[in-house]
């Protein structure tokens, strides 16, 4: 790598006018145009790699659990958040603060009726799929967000709560919303909670 | 995709004390981190797919002219900048408006001495490689970050300039600084203003 060595510092400011957008942008902000063209890449790649879609979904998921497990660290130390008591509290902390957080979304928060630990986020809007239309040809089973189930799988995890994260309704393949469920597979907070009753 | 049909709204909304970063999020905004680690991914599922650091450079470049050719016109609506005049406008724009809006930073940018079409942004931090303390064993041609002289490659040649643009400095190589070298390769704006002169 050569550096070249005529140069001068281009020192005048130009007014540019600029957008709103930039002057609120602080340190750990970004515009998330280029983050969802990326993951699109991303998965375009995986679609080369792999022919059947259940291994492109599988392997979202384990790269999005590498990244959850990496991921919940800046957001226990950026968010300040305090523990969790219950499982309703940590999903809405998955919604109301990490998806804010990271995706600039809040999903809103339903949970089953019928089990304690069953919950799901409802994503009105899928900022992951902005510049998406449909589904690539040949590729219908695709769980294209599946990336997302495996980081908040990942970030479960670190904070020591076993998780399964799926989408169980998806927007790009017909369904009416896009919505990941997680279930709980511990109740270990649940039983504290009752030996303390 | 089955809907489960037990379940309730959750309507209680807890204070978690939101961290700044959450009230200032606008619906264009996402936090870094989660690009940085997918961008990651992608680099390292390609570092699989290709054993020649050559090709993996290759194909991020090719990857992020993809992507520019279709952010520029997102650029373009959001950042509502006048045509540039100059090379040197088009450059200062990439790095003030660009840079700011689609990574949070924005590079010094220099200009050669020698010739009038040789332009460096110098980013004094990458926030590309923020979890990324050096190169992968036995890579140590890759150039990392190769997807944004794609991308900015891609968004010149929409807005009808051919440039080539490159990695001249890498602190993941060593260097001091990381820098992008742009180099237009055609000066047609040039002549036209000398025509008028």
């Amino acid at each position: 790598m050569s550096r070249p060595t005529n140069r001068r510092q281009d020192n005048h400011k130009i007014d540019w006018h600029l957008p709103s957008i930039s002057s609120s942008a602080s340190a750990h902000h970004m515009s998330r145009e280029l983050f969802v063209l990326t993951y699109g890449a991303l998965v375009a790649q995986l679609c080369k790699d792999y022919e059947k879609d259940e291994d492109v979904n599988k392997y979202l998921d384990r790269m999005g659990y590498d990244i959850g497990i990496r991921l919940v660290e800046d957001f226990l130390a950026r968010s300040a958040v305090r523990k969790c008591r219950s499982y309703s509290e940590t999903v809405d902390m998955i919604a109301q603060v990490a998806f804010k957080m990271y995706l600039g979304v809040t999903p809103s928060v339903s949970c089953s009726n019928t089990t304690e630990n069953e919950f799901f986020l409802m994503l009105d809007k899928n900022p992951l799929v902005d510049f998406v239309e449909e589904l690539p040809a040949g590729r219908c089973s695709l769980c294209y967000c599946n990336l997302l189930c495996g980081v908040i799988r990942g970030a479960l995890e670190m904070v020591h709560l076993a998780a399964e994260v799926t989408f169980v309704q998806d927007r790009l393949k017909g369904d009416d919303v896009t919505e990941i469920g997680i279930t709980f597979l511990k109740k270990l907070e649940d039983k504290k909670h009752k030996r303390k009753k």
